[in-house]
């Protein structure tokens, strides 16, 4: 039964993997009758807890966590590659970690200081934090990077990011000053409460409207996931559709390539037939053929300045910060003005 | 002083980090005069030793951990999904953890496994170990995944991977069986001693002797990263050599995609004016335009196998084993006979 882990433990108690550590680590604020429940679980079980969590206390580690959901796309990639070396530069160690769907990041985090002893996170995505409460369980200074939280007091948290709703209505805004119309978009996750998926989709709609083009919900498609064959598949449905697009935004590059192949094995060019348009400026955009017009993310800026905020907040030299890094649109052979009909 | 490492405590004894974890665990095989310096180092530096080392003996976690070497490529990003599957399926958890450059593999693993308490090591690579002893090194059971060990028995480690020299042997077989006779190679590190790249190299000679064909050192270039970028750079050395080669292997596909850029920059076109070969048959080289011909390796096989052979030694069901799987070769629209003269 040792291989049991404080998530069992919590689990079979029917409480969070937080209230065990605190009834291990002896807190006052746990209610008697949660205690003993907890603590009836780890006899019965006879569970030995993993001591680097209640060492937690007492020693520190110079060590921050990074936390990436989902699959690795190539700009998570790339960025949590510049992060490393950051957080090395300024003495700590990184330990990476992804957070699967369907896994509680809250939980995972908790989790991870604790057997890690850290004394900071990074969060790449946000779609676990809905509330508050959620986000006062994160144990140590956390900082969002690339993404950000609606609907909470912005004192409470750091973020460090890009407007991807400013974005993205600047991306489809270009495609419409060069003469574009019947704009489609690949959307991300079609629920993401305010992930940086519906916020890309809501510029998209800024854009329309600025633009005075009626919103089309046959143009919208949702891809779940960033991957090439998602692209491909959904841009195969819009072709198949009947009413054809003459451009696509598409959320993140990995989608973009897809579109691309799928348009010129629908025996389309690109951007002769249809101009496609992607998002985050990653390496597959610059040497695809034709280079893919692009949202840029200053990745570089963005990775620094998270360490810097992170390690002020650790070494308590600073306080909760939110710091907005503009967007570039770089151009390339993907785009250009639609046929005359 | 307590943020200190086991390593810290290694660096400053001068030994290694399992020579310190065997003086915590008074394991016998320690020196007199070795033992005393660590205890030494210890008591001054007031260490407290990570508690889940010295669990290492007693108790045991359901959790395995993936040692990659690297930067992630995309190839070993979509294996590791695919292994991560596999070991949850047969009940146990991954740590997936990667060695940067520079740092040394035997030590990471050993600190790994004991920080984590893990029950065995998958290794993705294995430039970092060269003699029998640092293999004997490693703690728990180990498989190497898409790689094997030059010159240690093979009785010693398990290995599931492709014959790398056979695979690259058949690709470039392949360009000249079509009629190319100028073929180039852009390799990975130049003095790996046996790891992929050098296989690879390998098999691009072998096949040129089959076919009567010069070695021609011009033709190699050494691209050290797997990255577009560095592809498109050796490109562009080679098409300002002065001797232009007709067909291109890769030993990744990131690579020959930056090939087919540079070729396209150039004002030629693929495969008419140069043929490119890729490595791994990886989603970009499907999505590129136009597809890029490439050598399959099957992933889920290596995936699967690998957690199969490392489940069974763990259970002491079964003893070391090496298994080779075979590679295809894609064909996409990036290979054609060359030109007439």
């Amino acid at each position: 039964m040792n291989s049991l882990s404080i998530r069992d433990i919590a689990k079979m108690a029917g409480v969070s993997v937080t209230t065990v550590s605190r009834v291990l680590n002896g807190y006052p604020d746990v209610s008697e009758a949660t205690k003993i429940r907890v603590q009836q679980v780890i006899e019965e079980c006879d569970y030995q807890p993993n001591n680097a969590a209640r060492n937690l206390k007492r020693t520190h580690s110079n060590t921050v966590g990074l936390l990436m959901e989902g699959s690795a796309t190539p700009f998570i990639t790339d960025l949590s590659d510049i992060i490393e070396e950051e957080i090395n530069a300024h003495g700590y160690a990184l330990v990476p970690h992804r957070v699967m769907n369907g896994v509680s990041g809250v939980d995972t985090a908790v989790q991870l200081v604790m057997e890690k002893r850290l004394q900071g996170l990074i969060i790449c995505g946000g779609y676990f934090i809905h509330s508050l409460e959620q986000l006062q369980r994160l144990p140590v200074p956390s900082v969002f990077c690339t993404t950000t939280l609606t609907g909470i007091d912005h004192a409470a948290y750091s973020s460090v990011h890009v407007d991807d709703r400013q974005a993205a209505m600047e991306a489809v805004d270009y495609l419409c000053s060069i003469g574009h119309r019947d704009i489609a978009i690949l959307g991300g996750i079609e629920h993401d409460q305010g992930g940086v998926s519906s916020q890309r989709l809501r510029g998209y709609c800024d854009a329309l409207s600025k633009n005075g083009i009626c919103f089309d919900p046959a143009f919208v498609r949702y891809c779940g996931l960033f991957t090439m064959q998602r692209g491909y598949d959904a841009t195969c449905e819009l072709l198949a559709s009947g009413r054809r697009p003459t451009a696509i935004f598409c959320v993140a590059d990995e989608l973009a390539v897809g579109a691309c192949k799928a348009i010129f094995n629908a025996g389309l060019s690109v951007p002769q037939d249809i101009s496609v348009m992607g998002y985050d400026g990653t390496e597959i955009a610059r040497f695809y053929e034709p280079s893919i017009c692009s949202v840029r993310q200053p990745k570089e800026g963005i990775a620094k300045k998270t360490v810097e905020v992170l390690v002020s907040l650790m070494e308590k030299k600073g306080q909760n910060r939110h710091i907005v890094f503009p967007t570039e649109i770089v151009t390339g052979g993907s785009c250009a003005s639609p046929r005359k009909a």
